[in-house]
């Protein structure tokens, strides 16, 4: 199963995503899972981080949720930077993360809440192979500066929140997902999911994505610029 | 918003999920994530059940899995099942489960995991409103026995082992998703939230589920009987 990329350092075995109050559980658990599944076959370690190893819940006191979960974080934001900076100079460590997913949810708009997420990506990003996000995460990317200059894009119904956070990114609303550089921005909550499909394609292969999204009975979106929520006013068809 | 049901014991506000070491992370979450949205607007409580308290990962020792995640339950299947005990009469008491949803996954094939799974299933169906599963969890209600006579559905990949565990259950192979009664079965993985939004226009009304849909930036297969994975060698194109 060779990679499909350029890239020289092999085939990305080492993933994690950042969680925090109020994270949107399919922005997380939509693209996961086919790294779960995928895992049967590629030996990834997925590190799930979090500002303690408290688990996390889906709401705040402010998200007005009734039903929510609560995750087991495997390792802190500080033990992760702490560790990147004994040898950030652009090299990864055998044991660093090379992919972080960073999700939305209503708790990136709370300050109190995504301070250290904003702080863990401005600080992982420089020894990253990719950064992805998946909808309003890409607003918590957008705040640690490292989209600017950058195409992304993110959910539409908070499409105005989250461009006021990066006026400098290139915003593309029109857009299932966007790829610039080594930065990976999906559009709203399941779209992370055909965002991940895309992006396990490139590095595994296009069959290798295939026979997963089979596996899972997902009929995706393969396409990054088909987006029918871009506020054209129809709901799953394409404006001609 | 008023229930599309013709049940008159109002609308349903009690679910859970029921988990076990193994489960598919997108069978829960795919489905959960339209109950926490939903949420915002309708009251629900969601009990997480599992066999201790103890946090339950999405693999197993034999399940080859490298990537995994933890979640907390918040309630005992023995906690549940004795409360119920009190007053299983089919009415159900103001603070029991009404829809109780069986998610599958490699789990599903350890009778180890899944043999208290089987007898919860069994102790709460009479009691509950709906019983929905997704992927394999059609496995574990088969095995209970509720399912013999009636039409279900499940994961195409995972057909003929399946299918084995109920010998009296009319199986249903091109499917989305099946509803028998108070019984909806959805086929794999990503089948299990088609089903929940059909499930939610269902019970809170067809705008809602739409607007959950639009606001999860998903586009919905709303037709039970539209599957691109029964088998016909096609993936995502419907067979003419």
């Amino acid at each position: 199963m060779a990679s499909q990329s350029s890239d020289t350092r092999g085939p990305l075995t080492r993933f994690a995503v950042a969680l925090f109050p109020g994270f949107q559980a399919l922005d997380v658990f939509g693209p996961i899972d086919t790294l779960n599944m995928l895992s049967k076959q590629t030996p990834i370690h997925l590190d799930v981080l979090a500002k303690t190893l408290d688990p996390v819940s889906t709401r705040t006191d402010k998200s007005g949720h009734t039903a929510f979960e609560t995750i087991v974080p495997t390792r802190t934001f500080a033990d992760y930077i702490n560790a990147s900076a004994n040898g950030s100079n652009g090299n990864a460590k055998d044991n660093d993360i090379e992919v972080l997913l960073i999700p939305g949810g209503g708790g990136t708009r709370d300050p109190d809440n995504i301070e250290e997420v904003v702080d863990l990506v401005r600080a992982a990003y420089p020894r990253l192979r990719y950064l992805l996000t998946v909808c309003t995460g890409s607003a918590v990317a957008a705040m640690s500066g490292i989209l600017d200059g950058h195409r992304a894009t993110t959910n539409k119904l908070a499409w105005d929140w989250v461009i006021a956070q990066g006026p400098k990114v290139n915003w593309v609303r029109r857009a299932r997902w966007v790829t610039d550089g080594n930065i990976w921005t999906s559009s709203g909550i399941s779209a992370g999911i055909d965002m991940m499909y895309a992006f396990v394609g490139d590095q595994y292969g296009a069959d290798t994505a295939s026979k997963l999204a089979f596996a899972s009975e997902y009929v995706r979106n393969t396409d990054p610029d088909m987006d029918p929520f871009a506020g054209d006013g129809t709901n799953g068809v394409k404006k001609a």
